[in-house]
């Protein structure tokens, strides 16, 4: 059975983007910092066709949360929202080859064409909801799992709705002290620690959500 | 060297107690559920005279957290404030035999003489700070640890004065979406994690303080 799963890195406050997010910044101030971890990884770097980085715990779980996946869901943002998204020539801020070599749906409320990129990944755009995206990505998965990349605001919208089976979160040892917080507004799943991957630098613990 | 160190259960939204605490509650709506973990034990069971109770991470957890404690600190809601503080023969919220078994000392403004409570559990009240119960703590448990016992804002003062070696967390898959938040108005301070437990009920995760 498919799963719907998502993977965020938190700060030890909870959150998943510093204050002042803009264009310019996405992450928001100091929201770089959650993602030093996977950065500095070898299973990172060679996704993104680098050399080196380190081995390890850390690396390990960055293959991990790529493999099975065969469709992925994102907010508008995360894909280049803002102004870009007006322009039909704007592809977003994944370059000419994104590292998701699989269709995204990109939720939106601006139609447009789909684009192909190179290495596999395709854009579509999802303008009639969170759950015509899901049917969307379902179908093209197949028997493999469906991400919710993110932002923030996407695995919120899932996870409120119920249609989360999974939740494995990078809580990274910093604190932010402000920014976008993941489970705000929430209600009350029910969640429960399926594996836990411990690092000098993160832990990694995946949830269950109890449907 | 001896450490000042604190252990506390926290939701995954980051809230060591729930919302409306009181006297009648002063864990706060829901707060319960960030303990359930702990009552389940042999070994909470067992610190409270009671037989029977769950083996296992995390009963080895409560055990571990009690180990080497040479001197408590705690807040004066946490000893029993409210009204029956102002009460001289008020002997707190923990009964005749609290399950301290140490000094403990209780910052708080009211001056009051020290109490002695079966079990080797000593209360004294200072009303000159945090500096001033650190260092009268510290005397008493020699070579062993120094715990702040809490609540969260006597853990807060501890951290902030970067006074705090070590903090674990007992991360409790449990979503509170309101009450008092632990990691706020904290400064940035480092955290490194260096110790996590698994179990399927709670992820322990205690971070060392980097000074």
């Amino acid at each position: 059975m498919s799963l719907v799963r998502s993977q965020l890195s938190i700060s030890l406050d909870g959150f998943v983007a510093g204050p002042n997010q803009s264009i310019e910044n996405p992450l928001g101030e100091g929201g770089m910092r959650l993602h030093q971890w996977a950065f500095a990884t070898a299973s990172w770097r060679a996704q993104h066709g680098r050399a080196g980085g380190e081995q390890g715990a850390d690396s390990d779980v960055v293959k991990e949360v790529t493999r099975g996946v065969g469709a992925y869901i994102m907010g508008r943002k995360m894909f280049g929202g803002g102004e870009g998204e007006w322009d039909p020539t704007w592809e977003g801020w994944w370059g000419e080859e994104p590292p998701f070599h699989a269709p995204v749906f990109v939720l939106t409320h601006r139609a447009r064409e789909p684009l192909s990129m190179k290495g596999g990944t395709t854009f579509a755009f999802v303008t009639d909801g969170i759950d015509s995206a899901l049917e969307q990505a379902r179908a093209q998965a197949g028997d493999q799992d469906v991400a919710i990349a993110g932002g923030a605001s996407a695995v919120r919208q899932y996870l409120r709705a119920g249609a989360l089976d999974e939740l494995y979160l990078h809580i990274v040892p910093v604190i932010l002290g402000a920014g976008e917080r993941l489970l705000e507004d929430m209600g009350d799943p029910t969640l429960g620690p399926i594996r836990v991957v411990a690092s000098p630098a993160v832990t990694h613990v995946k949830y269950r959500v109890l449907h």
